[in-house]
């Protein structure tokens, strides 16, 4: 199956220090400057070299580095970008809709459409215990409130018709009331009488990205979102995932374009292999045991694995209960696949957590980026830079135009939107 | 009683068209431009002018014109502003305390230290049925749970102790634990774990603003506010206010000068006494009466007035259960006083609904401030500009200037903080 679009999607995803678990020790990594300083730089960068968006991850407590909650930032950046889009995370299971249909509605005016939210549903006992909660929900629960929240946050970003400014100043006339539809939404979860207080920016409505990897999360995801982000290992993986995806997206009456399926990639570039492995090698020098077993035990379902000797096999673990259950079942694989240790599957993971990593010259990275394009993997790709700023900027002067030199990506923006960039339909 | 310090605050409260409730109908007024666009040369305008802050009022339901949620906005001016303070309204009837500590400890890492926060309870049923109620919460619940809401942003803006950041990357240690506290709150409405997941900022934490005027409210805001917002309309109640509220503090054990009082100041300024006296009668003949009857409505407490004759007498209302109250009676005893008609009370209230108004000559505005200031009525003024750009620009360019030659306005900013605009100490 070949990918509809002949230009792949390119996403960045930020972290304060880069994505791998030491990318903070890298001797170049800024830990003095003020975040926002750090992704107005990674953001601006990513936007001369005419990336779709960048996006921020979120949690509501604090379980890695501090930062500054993401659709602040986004819209602190998108005063200094004028194309890249702009996506974060907010999750479902502790806000209300409205607060959310706001926030994104606003980024999306402030950035002129060039907003984008990561619904998910929140699987940490950590943020449970800042909401006034004993645990976190229980995913089923978590995803039927999740249903409900799209469909309210949606309803609500659609409440504003086509001419609902009048702007008469003569006959006393701003609004067509008619045109601003209340949403008077009932349900198991919510009660929302709408209208929206935010009226609707130039792409009509903010893009909606998901990650879940769960059956109940790509139905959701195949039924309401414009773009999946996923982890996926191996080639034959992801065909298997993108296969899986586009016909559930057709058995929902959606055309399969309507959804862009972009495998996270983990990429190390050098201007040689060597150059490529070194750079790679400095880096995995650098985990400290603790933190590679808190990112482990993190990964594959929180558990602590902190009394198993390091050099010894991953115990037996429960199925675990959170949202991490797909992730568990990816790095239990591969521990059992190759037969690796605590210590170097904490190792193998360190980097890209599970997803697609590879390691090498620029060419190296395009061809296998062109090898999941053109053979039913991905629409594209959500590059997760080892380093901020080094690991990115290689990224995005070493692959980014060799891609570009194969037609492969774009050399300047053609619209405005983000849904422009990612080849879809401007939102109801 | 002389106020304590010899310089003025001042505060711009912006809407998104001017304060005037007709104010959008101004020949001058651009209603097709995106708010940001707006309020980005606003807010560079009063930065020029050495403003303390510019503050959004916010409302979760569409109440009034369309606009952007205050925080998303405010953070994006703060990318294009270096100086000027930051205060946005967010409620805590419907939000989550630790979403909204995230925020504005974002909004103020991001501006370097320029946040605030005006605490506000809704008290609207329009916002009420946005969250999943069939009516808003009464006054005794609502400030029960912002007295705690309060506390618990304020615990977790103080979790984040001096050193909490190593930065060691040679021993592996980027933050001291034991410098970052947990808060572990449960009350009566909140239990919050903590810590905070965003660092604090050059401030120590954001300015906290309040407006309630009832028993309830002075009370919460002379134990936990840095400044206060309220609407005053003769100096004799300004000093009343005054008075009571710094007594307030005192017995709260706090210094007088750490709660700042701020009236709004509904200021129509002209060359002339006459070109005032036309600007005003300019937006005054461009009141309908449908809005007119509107907003006097809401303000006296969510009341139809429709049924009544413009020129008749306001008829007797019960007291309301609403927030409104003490607005509500003062509009009463200004209609009693006065022997007002409908149409004559809406026509007054059109413009500062309420507030400290005058329209004259900058001598004459500054006059007016100057004498509440050394009377003990103020220790400063929010600026409530009638129109937007122009009614901005009167005060800023006029009255402004007089201030300052007077010496009661600083001519540049010496610090960097709205805590060191506001001359208030550095928050724990």
């Amino acid at each position: 199956m070949m990918a509809a679009r002949k230009q792949l999607s390119l996403t960045a995803f930020l972290m304060r220090h880069g994505h791998h678990v030491a990318a903070w020790r890298h001797p170049d990594t800024d830990l003095v400057s003020p975040p926002f300083e750090v992704y107005r730089d990674a953001v601006q960068r990513a936007e001369r070299a005419c990336l779709d968006a960048v996006f921020l991850a979120d949690s509501v407590a604090l379980t890695g580095a501090p930062s500054v909650e993401p659709v602040t930032l986004l819209s602190a950046l998108a005063a200094v970008t004028s194309r890249i889009g702009l996506v974060a995370t907010a999750t479902t299971t502790y806000n209300e809709p409205y607060t959310v249909a706001r926030q994104f509605a606003s980024l999306d005016s402030i950035s002129n459409g060039r907003a984008g939210w990561n619904l998910v549903t929140s699987d940490n006992a950590a943020e449970a215990a800042n909401f006034g909660r004993e645990r976190h929900v229980d995913h089923a629960a978590r995803y039927a409130r999740a249903r409900e929240f799209h469909d309210v946050v949606d309803g609500l970003w659609q409440g504003w018709e086509e001419g609902a400014f009048v702007n008469d100043k003569a006959g006393g006339r701003l609004l067509d009331s008619a045109k601003v539809r209340r949403l008077d939404y009932r349900g198991e979860h919510f009660a929302v009488s709408g209208p929206l207080n935010v009226p609707p920016s130039p792409q009509g409505k903010p893009v909606v990205v998901q990650a879940g990897s769960s059956e109940t999360g790509r139905e959701l995801a195949a039924a309401t979102a414009d773009v999946v982000f996923t982890a996926q290992a191996t080639l034959a993986d992801a065909q298997a995932f993108y296969r899986d995806m586009k016909g559930r997206v057709e058995r929902h009456g959606r055309a399969p374009d309507s959804l862009r399926i972009m495998p996270g990639i983990f990429a190390v570039v050098g201007t040689s292999e060597q150059e490529a492995q070194d750079k790679f090698g400095l880096l995995q020098g650098l985990i400290e045991p603790g933190a590679g077993l808190a990112l482990l035990g993190r990964m594959i379902g929180n558990f602590d694995l902190s009394g198993y000797p390091l050099d010894g096999p991953l115990p037996d673990l429960p199925v675990t209960q959170d949202g991490q259950r797909s992730r568990q079942q990816l790095l239990t694989a591969i521990a059992q696949g190759e037969n690796l240790s605590i210590r170097q599957l904490y190792e193998r993971i360190a980097g890209g957590r599970g997803h697609f990593t590879v390691i090498g010259t620029p060419e190296q990275v395009a061809d296998q980026m062109q090898a999941w394009f053109e053979s039913g993997a991905a629409d594209g790709f959500n590059l997760m830079p080892p380093t901020l700023p080094g690991g990115l900027d290689d990224v995005l002067r070493l692959v980014v135009p060799e891609l570009q030199r194969r037609g492969l990506f774009r050399t300047r923006y053609e619209g405005t939107t983000l849904r422009s960039h990612l080849g879809l339909r401007e939102g109801k």
